[in-house]
């Protein structure tokens, strides 16, 4: 990571964040321009345009997954026994159960009705990712899965935004996950295009040049929870745009931020 | 939780979140008036005032403990061998590992050179919280512990906030912690005063009126993580304004946030 933008008077950007909440996308359902969709949304939002390099555009899981068809329909689903057992023993829909395990690399954790597993892309999280649509009054039947891969997802939207915009911004696919030990879902980065899932500071002086950071910032997690603090109470926003946040511009992977096993103590 | 607020149109709030770092808080002492340099920051800031209700004050923990004096001179510990032996293994300070163990109700890990205990107030972290210094050139011989009960210190801010401005703003301590399975730090809310850490939005319907939302927002732990995006490379901005989240006002404890033991998969 390069450090020579940090500036020893502290003065490193202006400290300042927005974030906006993109409205009135519609439905998302399989092969829509989703792109095309938050292009609109991006021209709609007062103040947004001209777009900036240093933004970074936020895009939930959920939309992503429906745009490239990552959906399953329950009713086509046969849950293996396993799947029986847990479901009428904690309340939940076997089908749905049979889909998580189907998308399991690993199961984490499957106990007190909690279904905790490593998915293929090593996101370890309930459920997998799988998640109940929101789409039209049957939904019931229908769940979506992560995308196949969510960092390509980002990289194909940012490279929409870029032709349409002539700015090249920083794409994040955002998925809400549970923590271990605290209660309630944050928002976290599942792919990410164009900006460094890490900041290391580690080694970087800090404002009185003496004290060195010891610190490596999550920032393209942080991004995401910054984001899901303007989506607000329901799903009508999903994406937004966040300015100011400045994390560093790499062609990476949100594989570079997750922890390989030998380091990982909660297996 | 009330859901009056949520608007079914989806237009609850306008879907911007704005934070604000504040600058020119100079190094912080044990005895100092950090609420009162608290206040004068965000007077220096353009724009802040006047202090709107639904603003959010994020204070980092690090100048909270610092002004409630709860930090330890290393010189002064006799580290036990469980700690020298630790820390000739890891090539890690044994004093520091000794007031780890000193401030932690339960060790949870202790392998590969990472200490992850619980602290007296129920969290889990990484070294317990226990941190080095920023303090002058000596530095290096001081640690600061988590404050005493954030929620009280979280509680003197408002206090004296209010009594300053005249507005009730809620306020947030915050810490940098690490997760499982994701590398780097994000930070999370130790201690809130006139606001609930999390906002229960299950059962609310959504924006097309039949769709139930199924969260529980962290809303707590991603103001303190958006409010981290806004402090950037350095820690000349311990603190910032996070405004537009509107998080659920309650007289809260950030111990609501917590799991019990009962429902804990990773102890």
């Amino acid at each position: 990571m390069p450090t020579a933008d940090v500036d020893p008077a502290g003065s490193t950007g202006d400290g300042r964040l927005e974030v906006v909440a993109l409205a009135g996308i519609p439905e998302i359902r399989p092969g829509d321009d989703l792109a095309g969709e938050l292009g609109d949304a991006l021209e709609r939002s007062a103040g947004l345009l001209p777009l900036r390099p240093d933004d970074v555009l936020v895009v939930t899981q959920k939309i992503v997954s429906k745009a490239e068809g990552a959906i399953v329909d329950l009713t086509s689903i046969e849950p293996r026994p396993e799947a029986v057992a847990f479901a009428q023993r904690w309340d939940r829909d076997a089908r749905q159960v049979e889909v998580v395990l189907r998308e399991a690399r690993r199961v984490v954790r499957m106990a007190n009705g909690v279904l905790i597993t490593e998915t293929s892309h090593g996101f370890i999280c309930a459920n997998g990712g799988v998640d109940a649509s929101n789409v039209g009054p049957d939904s019931g039947q229908i769940v979506t899965l992560l995308p196949v891969d969510p960092d390509a997802s980002a990289a194909w939207i940012r490279r929409a935004i870029e032709a349409r915009f002539g700015v090249d911004v920083p794409v994040i696919v955002s998925d809400s996950f549970g923590r271990p030990w605290r209660w309630g879902i944050v928002d976290v980065a599942i792919g990410v295009s164009g900006l460094a899932p890490l900041e290391d500071l580690r080694g970087v002086a800090d404002h009185d040049g003496r004290v060195m950071r010891s610190t490596v910032r999550a920032v393209a997690d942080e991004i995401a929870s910054a984001a899901e603090l303007a989506f607000g109470k329901t799903t009508a926003r999903p994406a937004a745009l966040v300015r100011g946040a400045n994390p560093p511009r790499a062609e990476a992977s949100m594989r570079d931020g997750l922890m390989s096993p030998e380091f990982d103590l909660f297996r």
